[in-house]
């Protein structure tokens, strides 16, 4: 047997960071983590505690595809609260992750062959994903005065049949605001090109709130998850808010590839949201972290940064000190106990260039990590 | 925005039967669920409880893709003590359920437009899931003498790319002994197609115990998960046997389409392998079950039904009872009080004429269902 073409993805350059930074630990060294995409913190109490709880009554069986109507009703008032939008639970679906979300959504959306405009850099499993369902990604190279976001100009030429934005961005923590966010929509509704919007990291956000694609326009698929602001990555809980007239098509579609969300993190998930206390805390660390990234980063001689507007990384043009920002992730990590993380995932094109440093875990950590980059660039500079 | 035509995926017929069943149980009727395609059983105690425990210590973050290297090991064991096999754990790939299963399996082995024969009848999301990845489901109207199973006789002139089988399979629950799995592998070696050997349903056998196709040949994809003999539906959470050279692509892929498996739902799948005095007590409940319907079905008047080997339902040819499976499913549901499903999402040519019984629940309600059957198919041969 032979494996198909459309399987033949790209591997994650930071896998090589992760398993260096693994073995280096089981030598006994100890390795500051600051290429990891996740929070450190676990998922809320009350959300422990909930399922805690249920594991003596509920027998956790299959849930309707889009989730138990509970947790839909309770997403749809978030947006009232985050947003000040009425949102109708029946469009509210809640998937595996915001991983499920996107194999829903581009199956939904894209025949084979369709052309999705993607940024660069961003999340590199957009790409794949596409790729594994025989669609095309195309490379969006977005530039550092528009804040490493697309633009409508971008789109010239590309003949796209949709748009996937993500703001806050990964690996750039960088926003759109709403005149930014309503012209890439606009130019999609031009176009006819549909257009998705992955705001897995609202809650996370610093200097202004994030903008939902919802408060420009209902056509859209909007794409979040329970894994970054509710910390609960490894659950595998996130939804999407689609059209009305999409509802149908989406709920056969997630009923056949995916039966239900897993029921017990949609327990959970629906507990978290009752956590702010604990979700603040969890902010206020983040925030006090990218302080100490925005001052230490410069410091040790990664000054070619734009502050974050939210989510919990920074994104580093690191041109000037290398032309392989592989070698040099290894190099770091090992002269500087440090892990980072290569830009090549996030810009096949230009992440020879770049590095990725994330702030999710704890402030100690954040703090030893930058004086050891500090110290390290120190003598490399003096080499 | 419009929809793909990929997405265009049928819906369920029994969601119909299931809407009717909640319609009449709000009105205040009661209702037995010969529907159901899960356990009415939750997970074992064991795995709720080590859960439960869990949730006081573990933050629950990604694991990596492949799975909990622990769960992966217990797996490959599970094997030692099924069909005598030496497995590595290195091929075995938890997934997010056996529908997490098909989608990396359906990817990693077929390109657009490859023709992947299925069994009719069988589990409709197979159709559905090929259909979403722009592949082409080819059915296999099986024979009755074959015991709805497919034969290689079937194969010729289909030019199929792959094949799918499943023993014990859904709806009809009987097996492929050991040669006419050998022979399908056979013919699939020979023709050059992958073979996909569905096995949801092992560890819930009555009269023989059922066949890996891994005792046959390694060069298969085995698909399996803790949703049936394990009774944890609503947690997905499965497992799929691949070829060595194979786990490369499939962790690249599963990297990028599901991060990875729920943490939460690996720890109780772990913990519910060493449940075997439940999970046998289960089996002791289909069994008792399964004597009522071999007894009970063919007194009703449903009496062209093969004895199933293995899962937990009973299809019966009812082409001489209706033309209309779906209006009949819907009168026994409206005077009988028992919902049933139609045999039309199981078999789109010939399911007008057949209906499938589920016996996943209680023995009581299963005696009840029974019961009502014969009162109502009595008084209807008598109109």
């Amino acid at each position: 047997m032979d494996n198909s073409t459309r399987s033949q993805v790209d591997p994650f350059i930071v896998m090589d960071v992760m398993e260096a930074a693994r073995r280096a630990e089981a030598e006994g060294r100890h390795i500051i983590h600051m290429e990891v995409g996740q929070p450190g913190t676990p998922a809320p109490e009350g959300a422990r505690a909930a399922l805690a709880e249920a594991m003596h009554r509920d027998a956790m069986g299959y849930t309707v595809a889009l989730g138990l109507p509970e947790l839909r009703a309770r997403i749809a008032q978030l947006y009232g609260t985050w947003y000040d939008l009425d949102l109708d639970p029946g469009r509210v679906i809640v998937t595996p992750g915001s991983s499920g979300a996107f194999i829903l959504a581009f199956t939904a959306l894209f025949d084979t062959g369709a052309r999705v405009g993607i940024g660069a850099p961003g999340y590199p499993s957009y790409r794949q994903i596409l790729r594994a369902l025989d669609l095309v990604p195309v490379d969006i190279e977005t530039a550092a005065e528009n804040r490493l976001q697309p633009v409508p100009d971008d789109m010239a030429g590309l003949a796209l049949d949709g748009l996937l934005v993500a703001s806050p961005a990964n690996p750039s923590g960088t926003m759109l605001d709403r005149p930014a966010l309503a012209a890439l929509m606009g130019a999609c509704a031009e176009a006819g090109a549909s257009f998705v919007s992955d705001e897995i990291y609202h809650g996370i956000e610093y200097e202004a709130k994030a903008v939902s694609a919802l408060e420009i326009s209902d056509d859209a698929y909007v794409i979040n998850s329970f894994s970054k602001y509710f910390s609960m990555t490894g659950w595998r809980v996130g939804w999407m808010v689609v059209p009305e007239d999409h509802v149908r098509v989406i709920e056969r579609l997630a009923q056949n590839l995916f039966i239900c969300p897993p029921h017990v993190s949609q327990v959970a998930a629906l507990a978290a949201m009752e956590c702010e206390t604990e979700l603040q805390a969890n902010m206020d660390v983040y925030r006090t972290n990218r302080a100490l990234m925005l001052e230490g980063l410069p410091k040790a001689g990664f000054d070619r940064i734009a502050p974050p507007d939210g989510a919990f990384y920074v994104y580093a043009d690191v041109s000037h000190l290398t032309d392989d920002s592989r070698a040099f992730a290894a190099e770091i990590l090992e002269h500087a106990g440090v892990a980072v993380t290569p830009g090549l995932d996030f810009d096949p094109a230009r992440g020879a260039g770049t590095l990725r440093f994330s702030y999710a875990r704890a402030t100690a950590d954040i703090a030893e990590g930058l004086r050891r980059l500090a110290v390290y660039m120190a003598t490399r500079q003096a080499r």
